[in-house]
Parts: C-alpha cells; structure tokens; sequence
C-alpha cells in the first residue's frame, strides 16, 4: 500500500478535515470529562500531582496522534477508527480505496 | 545570621512540621480549587492544555519551595508567611531569635 503517494481531492480534503476535527473534538471531551470528574473528588495532593501525570500523558499522546498530513491520514483514520473516536461511516465520500486500506487496517 | 548552624528543640520541631504542613496543605488546597474552577469551566482543547500548562508550573514550584531541611527552614518560614500561607503566630514556641529571623526576613 503506498498511501503516501495517494491524491486527495477538494471534496475529500473536506471530509477528511472534518472528520479529524470531530474525532479530535470527541478525544478531547472525554479527556474533559475525566479531568472534571477527577478534580472534583480530589482533596489531597497526591491526586493532584496523579492529575497532572494524566494530563501530561494524554497531551503527549493527543499532539503525536492528531497529524494532520495526507500522507499519513489513512493511518491516522485507522488508529482512530480503532480507538472509537471515529467511526467509518464518517469517511464516507472518500475514495473507494482509501476506504477500503482504511478498513483493512483497522481490522489488523 | 548563620541559619544554617542553628538548633532546633524536639519541640520546636514538632511545631515547625506542624506549620509547614498547615501551608503545604493550605497551598494545595488553593490549587485544588482552582484546577477545580478552571475545569468546571473549559470546553475546549486549550484551556486544557492552559490547565495542564498551570499545574506543570505550581508543581515545579510548590515541589521547590517545601524544602524540610531545618538548615533552610527558616527562609522557607519566611518566604511561606510573604506568600500567605503561613501565619508568622503559627510559628509560636520557636525560640526568640529564630521568630526574630523570619519576622525580619519576611519584611525584607
């Protein structure tokens, strides 16, 4: 599979633009969710400090994930297709081999 | 003043890891409230990170700053009563001389 070699038109540029941010937006409202949850029970330092290490992790993880280059976009899908940020069906419209190299990934 | 050599009683002890840790926890307690603050608040990605970025720095700093080395105790007194989170009368039992040295290094 050479994905990096592959064309992207207008209207899938869109798509794909679209169904990054959503997937982003999703991550980060999870992450959201936890950080509120977490501080809202804490009292003791420990906590805290473990809320920070959370937070340092996730960003960390989040900024490697989230690249937004075309020629790394299939496999970004595919990662998270897999982590359930994204389902396919938000592909939709995009060529039918890109989805298909989509599909096969996530299912490896 | 010649901190370093100075002595300290099992009294004077006892009262200084008292009111180190009332700041310790007077500290995070502010902190507390203000992770807790921020994160009722934010909805998007960079108030996250802002709130990560935050608890980085008061960690770096609070991490420093609770040093319990009876050698520096005395700056750390003083530097805890400018900031707030100690009460120089918190201190009280401590020999003269050592109160005489934080009141007079917390007004420099």
């Amino acid at each position: 599979m050479h994905v990096s070699e592959v064309e992207w038109s207008k209207t899938e540029e869109e798509i794909a633009k679209h169904a990054f941010e959503k997937a982003y937006q999703r991550e980060i409202e999870a992450v959201i969710q936890e950080v509120r949850q977490r501080s809202s029970k804490m009292t003791q330092a420990d906590e805290m400090w473990q809320l920070h290490d959370f937070l340092s992790a996730r960003r960390h993880e989040i900024d490697g994930k989230y690249e937004y280059r075309y020629s790394v976009l299939i496999f970004v899908f595919a990662r998270l297709i897999k982590e359930g940020w994204l389902h396919l069906d938000e592909l939709q419209g995009l060529e039918k081999d890109k989805l298909t190299k989509v599909a096969v990934m996530t299912r490896m």
